[in-house]
């Protein structure tokens, strides 16, 4: 087994993925773990990353590892503290180091973006866009970043300029897995045509979305809603009423949508109905893709 | 002590309310417990009901128990068919009998009502509108049941004309305690000024609530919002989005809230600002009054 030249980490709250990477930034190996910050004490992530790829370590000598995500916020492994919009995607000069013990591992995290007016942040996301402007370096307009946390970012001459977030994704897992609409929702299985009127409904009148939903649960025990037509709707009305207020988010802008492939499917529908075209990119490739353009500015500079 | 006439029961998700009552209906005693019917299986009912009154049962006699509730569900102690809008809040002829073995017990449950579109259900809410009809029978207008499910419902003639259910308590209880706001929230505390800013907030942009959720996480991170503004502002934005909502409910309308005394007051606030008056009852009174009504109108019958 080849000994990586670097290592990229995405460690989020609740996952983390690492690619073992040689020294033309090819990917020798993926791990994928669930042993995310939340999961994790300050003291618990060297030994975790360790279990994952300290018999891979080149064995005198030190591997960089470069981080993104809330490992690097203050409940994680080091406080990366917050570049401030507007600003480029941050470098691994703006980057935090993380205490190790073991002589093989240096730990950079790269800091998130704070805003003051309206207060908002991102971890992990900044690198997402660090990928986009890598591929796209000329990009002028607004990336979409579903997730728990949806993120909507203007982003012009490579800086962000402004952002919003959503918690759409976190009130969908709650709703479809903690609420009484649990007991009327597949876990699977999806309706095209549910998932589009939910969303024209919820635009078109989102305050009653809270009354939209609970005629899910009514629906369900009355006429015995379909539990994949329920799930459709539930995320359409929640992305609806997203999009609404969004709206001088896309309206007119050149979007492009970066996510987990069914999520990002699921906004690119929804733009569509409103007819805005919105291009796809996937999250975990953008994610290292700005690991990668983090370490390679810094071995320009080096250079 | 004195054996009950009959007994008055509450038997809802989460929690039991009995009232052992005189013959002329007046509580002898008042039992408080939380074996609601989310935690029972089916056979399990009786028994509770048993543990709680089955000292305080006369002997060689039968004490009726009239129970309204999530007890009366398809998942409960015995099914109580729902009742359809429009209709007057149900009376025991409309009661299921519920399966007991004790003899000493004979146990009827009031039905919830259902409305066919939109879809939508109610189960206990329709006695405490028997209640609030038993004091103001010639009430027209609205009543607004605040609780985990708020309930806004059109009183005329007597009758359930419609009714409209919010999830607002139940997206208020997940984002409290299970959402990442949770680490920005006090469990007690409140502020008016916040609450009332947060309100006339989602009233006048409803698409962006899930939004200004988020911001007050961030105000929280970057500012050190204070956690009781911060749950202030929370129930503001949900009761917001709702008020906007349920505007052809109260507007221009004769609106009582029938509700737990904190949540029919903050109800009554945000209403209050839109320039509604509003008149509060305390929804165990009403149930209580409602259960005493249906017990009323049977004897009235039989007599």
């Amino acid at each position: 087994m080849t000994s990586p030249d670097w290592i990229a980490a995405d460690w989020g709250t609740s996952h983390l993925r690492l690619w073992l990477m040689d020294e033309s930034d090819r990917v020798l190996h993926r791990i994928a773990a669930d042993c995310g910050m939340g999961s994790l004490a300050r003291d618990g992530f060297e030994p975790a990353l360790l279990r994952h790829v300290g018999d891979r370590l080149a064995p005198g000598r030190v591997t960089p590892v470069i981080c993104c995500g809330m490992a690097g916020s203050r409940q994680g492994w080091a406080e990366a503290p917050y570049a401030r919009t507007p600003c480029p995607p941050p470098s691994l000069a703006q980057a935090a180091a993380a205490p190790t013990t073991d002589p093989r591992l240096e730990v950079r995290i790269l800091p998130g973006i704070a805003q003051e007016r309206p207060a908002d942040v991102m971890r992990g996301e900044e690198t997402q866009i660090k990928g986009w402007l890598a591929a796209h370096p000329g990009f002028d307009g607004v990336l979409c970043l579903p997730g728990t946390h949806c993120k909507w970012a203007h982003i012009s001459a490579g800086e962000v300029v402004s952002f919003r977030t959503f918690m759409t994704g976190e009130l969908f897992a709650l709703l479809s897995r903690q609420s009484v609409l649990r007991h009327s929702l597949s876990d699977e299985g999806w309706d095209d045509d549910a998932f589009a009127q939910a969303v024209a409904q919820a635009m078109s009148n989102p305050g009653s979305v809270a009354a939209d939903l609970f005629t899910i649960r009514a629906q369900s025990l009355l006429a015995g809603l379909d539990p994949a037509v329920a799930r459709a709707r539930l995320s359409g009305l929640l992305i609806g009423l997203e999009l609404g207020g969004a709206r001088p988010w896309w309206l007119g802008q050149d979007v492009a949508i970066i996510g987990a492939p069914k999520i990002a499917a699921a906004y690119q529908a929804a733009l569509s109905g409103q007819g805005v075209p919105a291009r796809l990119a996937d999250s975990e490739d953008m994610t290292l893709r700005g690991l990668i353009a983090a370490r390679r500015a810094q071995r320009e500079n080096a250079a």
